[in-house]
Order: C-alpha cells, then sequence, then structure tokens
C-alpha cells in the first residue's frame, strides 16, 4: 500500500481551516489554511464599477493573487521591487477570478465591485486552490455587507465554489499535493468545482510524460472527492455567525 | 441539425495550411493558418542555455506569444509601448513552451536553446492551438538544422504534439472555434495532445455556466479527434522537404 | 566597373512588391518587400482624435514600427518583454509618422485618426523605407474606406510619398542598399520624398568618414531616382482593384 | 483631564504582541502587533553579501516594507501592479533597514545577509514603529539560527532596537498613535532608540504648525518611555524559548 | 581647537549665494549655492489643482528633487534611464515640499499650483537643505508672480523656511558639512525651521553609534544658529529687487 | 527686407557663449548658450569600456540628452518621474553621440570610455545644436585629462565638430532658429560638420510643405557658414587655458 509523506491516505485532504474575519476592515476576510500553506484573502467592496461595465446594471468581480517574499522556502524577490508581475502571478489572479464569476449572478450584485485579493503568507503547495476555497467565503461575507445594506438587486451568489489540486506522484494519483508531491509530480491538475458537482476550471498538464484518458479520469474522480468534502466545510463554516 | 457558421461539421477543422521555412535567417520557421487565424512561427537555436541551466548538459527549449496589434477586429494598443505584458500574454507564452517541452527530450538536445516565437498576423480564434501545432514542426526543423551541424547528442523529439480548441456553442459540442462561435461559447476547452494521442495539456474553462462530466467526455472526445487529424497533417509536411 | 553583391546596377533598386489588402480586418493593409526585407503594414482607422486634437476639426496621422524578434540574423529581445522601446524604434516610428503626414490635409480628414502599424517581419536593410513606401498605399486604403462611407471632408491626400535608402559603399554611392551594404557603408542616408519630387525629409549620416557637399549631392540625385520609381510602382498598384 | 479615544493614558502603549516564529521557513519570523496594527516580520539569512561588499569580511543587514492591499480602511492599489514602489515605501524600507544595521556589527556577522520583510497586514497607525520593534525580534532570531551553525565569528548584536511613535494632538503630547490620532496629529515624530536608551532615528514633522524647542523635548521624553517599555517586551520575549 | 577641512568654524556656514531670477521662464527661480553644492529651483505655476482637490477651494505646493549624473564626483545613472526613482529621490523630494508647505497658508493661495523642482547641478554635501532654502526663495517669487495678476486670495506666506545640516564629525558638532565631513559623520541631522525659529523638520540619524539627548541637544542649537542666518540672507535676497 | 524677431541677420547666430569647466567634478564641462538656450554638458571619463567591446583595444564615446523639466515655456513632467525615456530624448542622445564619434579614433582613445552628459537648462531653440557644439568643447577637455594622466595611445581627436539649425521661415531660409522662428518653420535642418567643412549629420524634415532641391541648396549653404563660425569660436575657447 502507498505511503504518503505525512501519512495522508491517497484522497484525503490536509488539514483544512478557514477562519472569517481575521481583518478588521475589510468586507470579507478569510485566513484559509491546507495544511501548512496559508493565504490571506480580503474582499472588498467598492460602490461603481469599472469604466467598460458603467451604465449596464452589472457589477463585477475580480481577484488578485500575490507572494510574501518569504511564503517560500528560498525567499524570491518581491514584484513590485522588479517593478513587474511575474507569468504564474498573472495567471493564477486570472483563474482565481474567473472562478468566482462563475457563481455571480453579475445582476443581481448590480453596479457594485468585489475586489478580492489572496496574499500567500505561507506556501507549501496549492496556494491556487486554497486561494479560490478560501476565496468564495470571503466572497459571501462581501455579499451579506452588501445585503445589510440594502445595496443588492437579488441573490448574487448562484452557487458555491471549491477547488482542490490532484496530481500523479510517483505513479499513483493523490489528492491535495503538498509542495513535496507537487514537484515530484509527473501529471499535476487544479479542479475548480461548484457546490453542485460541476467543473467550473479543469487544468491539467503533464510535466514529465504526456497522460492518457484513464488517468485522466481517475484524476477527475479524485477530485470531485476533494471539492465535494471542501464545499461541506465553507458551507459548516458559513452557518456559523460571523465573529 | 446543427449547422456552424462556416458550414462546418460540427467535428471539422477549419483549413489548416503549414508553410515551412517562411522566413530566411530562421532555423525553423512555419507560417501556420487555422482558417482566417494565421501565426507566424519562428524556431531560433543558439548553442548554450540559460544561467540556471548551465553545465546541466540538459538542453532548454521556451516559446514567447505576441500578437500584431491589428491582428484583431479591433486594434489593440502594443505591449511595447504599454510596457508591459498582459496576463494573456503571459499565460500563453507559458503554455506554448511547457507543450513544446513535453515531446523534448533535454538530455538528446545538449546544452543548446530552442526559443520559439509565435506572433499572430490574424486572430480569428484559437492562436494558440495553431501557434502550438505550428510551433512543433518549426521546433523540428530547427532539430534538424542542429542535427546536420552535428550539434545532437541524440533524438531530442519523442513525439510530435499538436492543439486544438473545442468548445460549447448554444448547447453544442464544437471542434476548432473560429472567433465568433469561440465569443459566444458556453465553455471553452484547449487540448493539447502527443502524437501517440495522450494529454499535455487540458484547459477547460466555464464561461458561463458550470459543466458536467458528461459534456466535459464529449468535449475530450472531439479534441482527440482534432489533434489526431492535426497529426496527421504534420507528418505530411514533415515528410516533404524544406524549400 | 564595380559590382553589387547581388549583381544590381548602382542605381537600381530591390524587387519590390507591395501586395494590398493582405489582412482581413485592417481599413487598409500592405505586405511590401524590398527584396528580402519584408515589412507588414495595417492602417487603421478609428473615429475622433486625440484628446489634445478634439474639436479642431483636424484629422490625426500616425505611426508605430517595429521589428518580429527574428527579423533579424541573430534573434533580438521583444521590446515588450524589456518593458520599453529602444531608441531606434521611436526613432523610425516618428520619421514613419512625420513622412505620412507631409502628403496628408488633415481638414479634409476631419477628426478621424488613421494609425499605420509597420511591422518588419524580416529585414535585410532599408526596414524603415520599406515601411513608408507601403504605409503610403496601406494609408491610401484606408482613406478610401473612409471614402466609401462618407467620412471626409474633401480629399485628405495631397501628393503621394516613398522613401529609400542611398549611401557610399567602398567608395562608391549606391540605390537601396541590403543589409550586407549598409552595414558596410561609410555614409547612410534615407531620403524620403513626395510624389511631385520633393524632400520631405533629408536624414544623412557619416558612419565613418565626413562627407562633402558633392558626394552629398551624388546622393541626393540617387535617392531622386529611386523615389521616382517607387512613385511610379505605387500608382499602378493603387490603380488595380483591392482584392 | 484629557482622554483618548480608546481610553488610554497619554504615555500609554497599546497593547502590544510579539510572536516569534510564526513562519515555518523563515529564519526568523515574528507577527507584531500594535493595538489593531499588525505586522508580519520574516528575516531571511543567506550565505554571501552583495556585490559591492564581496570580500570585506562584513555583514549585510537591509529590509523592505510593505503593506498589503487591504491593510488599510480603503483598498489600495498593490505597487507590483502599478509597477514602481510609492515614496513612503521606499522611506520606510531605507529606515527600518538603517535602524537595525546600527545595532549590528558586521564584521562579527561574517560575510551573510539578513534581509527582513516587513509586511503590513492590517494598519491602524504606528506601523514602521511596529515593524522596527518586530524586526529586532525577528532578527536575533535569525542572528541564533547562524550562532547553531557557527556561521559567525563573534556576537553580531551590538544591543536591541525598539521604535514608537510621538504626537502633539489636539495641543497634546501623547504616546503611540493610532490611525485616528495619527490623522488629526498635528506634529508627528518617530523615535528609534537603542536598548541602552540613546536615539538611532529622530524623525519629527509639522503637520500643520510648526513647533517649538520645548515641545519638542516632551515629544523626545514620551518616545524615550515608550521605546523603554518595548525594549523589556523585547527582552522578555526572547528569553522565552523559541516554538 | 578643531579645525574644519575648509577652516570653517564649527557653528560657519559655507559661504550661501542665491541668484533669483536665474531662469527666464519659470515664475520663480533661484540658483542656491552652499559652498560647492550648487541647486538649480524653478517653482512653476499653474492654474488649477490636482484632481484630488479641486473645489476644495484650497491650493497646493509640491516639489520634485533629482540630480544631475555628473553633479557627484563619479557620475551616477539617470534616474530617466533606469526607469525608476531611487528612494534617495523619493525621500528628499517629499521633504522638500512637506516643508514648503509647512509655511503656506493654501486658502489663500486659491486654486493655485506651485511645483518646486530643485535640480542639483553640483553636490558636495548638503543638497537637500540647500534645495529648501533656496525653494523658499523661489517660491516666494512665484507668489509675487501671482500676486501682480491678481490671482491669490490674501497672503499665502505665513513665515519663512530654511534648512541646514548638522552633524558630529570626529566626536565635535558641526554646523552644514561639506561633502567630506558628511561622509565620515557618526551622526547626520537635518534641520528645517521656520522664520520665527520653529522647528518643521527634524531628522537625525546615527550613522554609527547611537546618540544621546545630550549632543541631540547640541545638534539642536547649532541648527538653530544655522537656520536664522540663512533666514536673515533670504529675508535680505528677497528685498532686493528681482533682475 | 526681412527682418527677424530678435533684430538678427538671415545668416547671423545668436549671442555663443562657451564657457569651460562650469563643474568641479567632471572631467570636462562647459556650459553652452546659444542666445537664451543654455546647455550644461558634462563629460565623464571612465578607464574601460562596455562589456560588447572589453578586449579590442578600441575607446567609446556616448552621450545623454535631457531637459530639466523647467527648461521650457510650460514645465513638462520629469521623464524619470513617467518611467520612460520620450522618443525625442532618445534621437537627439543618439544624434549627439553619432555626431561625436565622427571625430574620435577609437584606437588612439584606448580602453576608455567618455559619457557626455548635455543638460538643457533652459530651450529657446537649437538645443541639440548647442549641445553638440559644447559636447566637443567638454570632450576635448575629458581628452586632455586623459592625455596628462598618460592615458592614450595618440591622439583620439581627428577633427573638431559643430551644428547647427536652419530652417525656411515665412518663405525665407534662415541661420540658428529660435523657439519663435522654429515653431513657425516650414522646413527645419539640423547640420552637423566637422572642422574641416564636410557633413557628418544632414537632418532635414518638412513641416509643412515638401522642400525642393534649390531650397535644400540654401539650407545648406547656411549651415555652412554657421557651422564654419562655430568651429572658430570652439578653436578660440579652447586656445584658453582651462579655468
Amino acid at each position: 500500500m502507498t505511503t504518503r509523506s505525512d501519512g495522508r491516505a491517497l484522497d484525503e485532504l490536509r488539514d483544512v481551516t478557514i477562519t472569517r474575519g481575521w481583518l478588521d476592515h475589510a468586507e470579507g476576510s478569510v485566513l484559509v489554511s491546507f495544511g501548512r500553506t496559508r493565504v490571506l484573502v480580503a474582499a472588498s467592496v467598492t460602490e461603481g464599477v469599472p469604466r467598460w461595465r458603467k451604465g449596464s446594471g452589472l457589477g463585477w468581480v475580480t481577484a488578485e493573487y500575490a507572494m510574501l517574499p518569504r511564503a517560500t522556502h528560498d525567499r524570491s524577490q518581491r514584484e513590485s521591487v522588479k517593478g513587474k508581475l511575474g507569468g504564474r502571478t498573472h495567471e493564477i489572479s486570472r483563474l482565481v477570478g474567473r472562478s468566482l464569476r462563475a457563481v455571480v449572478d453579475h445582476q443581481a450584485l448590480g453596479e457594485n465591485t468585489i475586489m478580492v485579493d489572496c496574499d500567500v503568507l505561507q506556501a507549501d503547495g496549492g496556494t491556487r486552490t486554497a486561494a479560490i476555497t478560501g476565496a468564495y467565503v470571503a466572497m459571501a461575507d462581501a455579499v451579506s455587507w452588501l445585503r445589510e445594506r440594502n445595496l443588492l438587486d437579488g441573490e448574487p451568489l448562484t452557487d458555491s465554489v471549491s477547488a482542490v489540486s490532484v496530481g500523479l506522484v510517483g505513479g499513483t494519483p493523490m489528492l491535495d499535493l503538498c509542495y513535496t508531491e507537487d514537484s515530484s509530480a509527473d501529471t499535476d491538475m487544479n479542479i475548480v468545482m461548484s457546490g453542485d458537482g460541476r467543473f467550473i476550471e479543469v487544468q491539467g498538464t503533464a510535466e514529465q510524460e504526456p497522460f492518457d484518458r484513464s488517468l485522466l479520469n481517475d484524476l477527475l474522480d479524485l477530485g470531485e472527492v476533494g471539492c465535494s468534502r471542501l464545499t461541506e466545510m465553507q458551507k459548516q463554516v458559513l452557518a456559523e455567525p460571523k465573529q
């Protein structure tokens, strides 16, 4: 039987915690951890929408993802000091934004903008999936903030969204890879799903060998298991009163 | 029966042409068109590898993707004038590079670098998949150039690589979307496959509604069909002598 | 008798081709080649003018010049990746814009803007002169596009404009230098002329030795010959119906 | 008697907490809070020093300060997205670095570099003084890390360093201003002191009215009180074993 | 008795000259020299204020500081070529702006902006203090220019402002350090004062050893002496008619 | 008879002054004025050459041109603040560098670099020609500095270089245009000549109407007159001992 470096079963998530209201100023905020990966998510509400959307009656949700320089084992240079965003940062920011928008009814949101900042305080694999999973909760709190102020035209959230990574490590499909697993994976896949169990994003990459259809199916199965558990946790945490 | 705007069958590619040797200076070059989408690909060989790879005995393949300002219906601003690369440019450049590297034996390449430039001269949907499909052919010619000069340590190409887009348009899965189809698609997926029919990248995005497992399977089926035909064309075009 | 590397006479242009309508989206477009130098020119029309010109009743014509990374013998780094435009790019963009504006009646153009993009696909000397010569034709087609839509207040083109390089190579004045000639020239001059044989720009540079007045006159004579032939070709190509 | 908005005495610090070892990867790390101001400090050790210091036998300590976008009441734009550092960021980074170096014996540090990252997670006034106070503790842990590996040439820390803000609010000198106090202060002063009670930096600014010598003395008195208490807390927290 | 490298007494300023009207176009301009330090100051008036201040009825004064590349012993790279401002430039620009605003009644200035450019032509220590001292005079001339055109709502200058550096060199407090003194100083302090002898900014930095309260007092005493003399010179030079 | 706005004859230069040694640190420096145009030129010597020229035994001369923000009638934004160089700045920097190199024997210069900074303190037309004319003198002093230290392999200056503008204003050719004349000129030409009366650069631009060969000849005649006088002045000023 295959054992993982941290003793988890192949289809087992790491310890996941989602702490709401971690920040005092943000309309919604969450400190989310997937094992040692820790992401601080702040959802900021502003009235109005970007210029290109004005007068449409539609709201807007967008996201920015970044990493603190010492989130990683070796310190990386600040992108603000370099003066430009790296490709990875761009790519993940766009992924988080798209994932959130997939469960938003922009009509019901009205001309309001929710900007979701995901800042990785510590990275141990799966930062983008932790960010998406936490971002949904922070967005939900930001939506509540809007609702309490009667600023909505209906229910803007059509479903929840969660995300998890799966991968092929040493020939074995595994759920929710930590950094050590991720860096030795042959195939790496990020799966973003809605609360009702459908796919929002599927991004699979062969790091070494191309993968066949049967392996792809195994990985999708694992992803469905993981997202379904995360959906459950999101429901529980949102059922509690915000501190 | 569903008909497409340009009369194609649902599982039909657009007219694909791959013209080798379009440039005089580049070690490999291709003008590739998928219908009205036209991409100029140049594969440039340089001896040596980036600093972080020196002394490893391994080669390096990387790619940059860009669009001419008037490739699109409306002119877009040059990224060189803006002073920074957009997220989309970064994302596609990284995708093209990863896709090519998946069929490269870096040991056999030796400490040589192949830089593949994909410049979209005209865009009508599917620019990234046309770029990958053409880039493989340009890379193959660059590898021949190295082989003729006895600069290789073996056969660096372990397989071919091709790519195609598939999507759900008006509820119907379709192959190789043109711009009109792409901009109204509910779900959009890019599939990159090796010549032996395995997956290198699978990137599916729900633009409107999340999609279920069954639709995902339909789209993967279509992608397999498309990539298999493109693989065939690549073989034919590479079987001809380079002009 | 002096022979040139490619067998041309001293006052002979390279093969010049101007293909109109190379792009589907642009209001005017041309693929122009001077020998192996190939420039793709797109003239884009937008209603309205830059802010500083609003309400003046005057139109605006401007240009941007750029080179694909593998246009040259050795690949050069993308300016979009470097994050800034080089001095040479700036200088040529400004030259092309000024040259076109010299034959434009901005009153007759009305408050419309024509942006002319000149992208060098392959460089073998004389890219800026090929760009200007092709840009005039693309601009003429863009003007026709405006005329067909009754968007003009008269005839905006007061004349045609063409350009050619001349230089002193190995002590001998020559017309339309290719890269090999250009890189060994003592003196290099770019001449931009109107269709009626007057000067729009004269830019002569002593690369090695300063040059005297008599040589300057010889070079101007050659330039007049070259521009006059290019003017003729522009007329012919514009006389044909646009494809 | 003057009361402060949060009920503190005029010479009273806010609740200060210093949590060591908040990050798993960094050689030294601290989550420091001055009331609702929370700064995450990571001290990263690298062998070697910047190029201009190589071969000197001397170490180097430097710092970078930044704020998460939603640290503040209203979200501020990321400096990485803007593509440049603001003046305030530069200024505080330099201040933190200078303050730390004032208590470092670079000879004893040997050719090692300690880079101290101070990232403000939440801002409520006094972020730079909290950063300096926490940074000393993180640096001390990084020094211990070096000592445990026998990488030092002696004791690099000649003393401790702490910092506090003082200001004139509504005509009254106060210690450790929160945001509300700070934004209405007439005079604002940041004081950085060594553990033995001497000054490392004194930066006083008249926000409204110039201030006279007598008021300057009152503010310096308050600053001495505050830094002396912070020095005490630093000692206590460093006396505990690192978790 | 301590002698200084240039024979000055410890509390003696260098030769200070302030030449008004050095530029033809600027509304106020000054060439100010403190010994060999020479700063060209231009105060530019524009009607209106930055967007964030519009409609407030208040004016705005701001400053930019820069150094010519060969102002220093060794040439430094241009910040325009580097593409970003250094931290020191930012810091001094902000200091000059704050110092000037401390003596401005923005109500009386009305919705006008005075932008003060301080360009160091030659640097020999004390460039920021020379800049502030000269900037006040240039600003006063710009205010006169506004008064002559009846564009003011009262007297915008509530006082004058001057600045001087003091420092501890070889254990001895000295006034107005030249470059040689500055670069060997243990403690370096810049003092900005209003004409009536109060403090606007006090910025003291321990370059080597922390400094105690008694030394701080000595340095403040010296600063008061220096600023008082500079105030006197400013009065004299402004009493003369502008050339 | 045509009179000019400032009473000059058509072929008359403005008052030209060239003050050597204006800066204390630079190896060569000049404050040059052409009427109200004032340019500060600093020639900086460094041992060694740029990387691409190392080991060639050849020296290098290059130049940078810039304008202070308030050199002009209306303040312009700093290029360092904008974060990029404008096209005009690039273009003139390149022109100045090329012009100087045309009279330099790089072999005789040995592996030394002369960097010439031309900073326009005040602009009233002809800033680039004043810069070139002054830059030659500053470069000559920098060469003397090298000669005095026995760092040369011969005489690096093969001739002198000067520059002047000519133009067609109101139908009349004129020498050395001031700003008012320049901004209303139909044709504007900058002429750079060697001391022996040959051309180094000829840059003529039709601002309104194209110009014919005969007018071009008239302008070249005027340019020869102007450069010849400037050459004389350069000789005189260099004959005097450097202050």
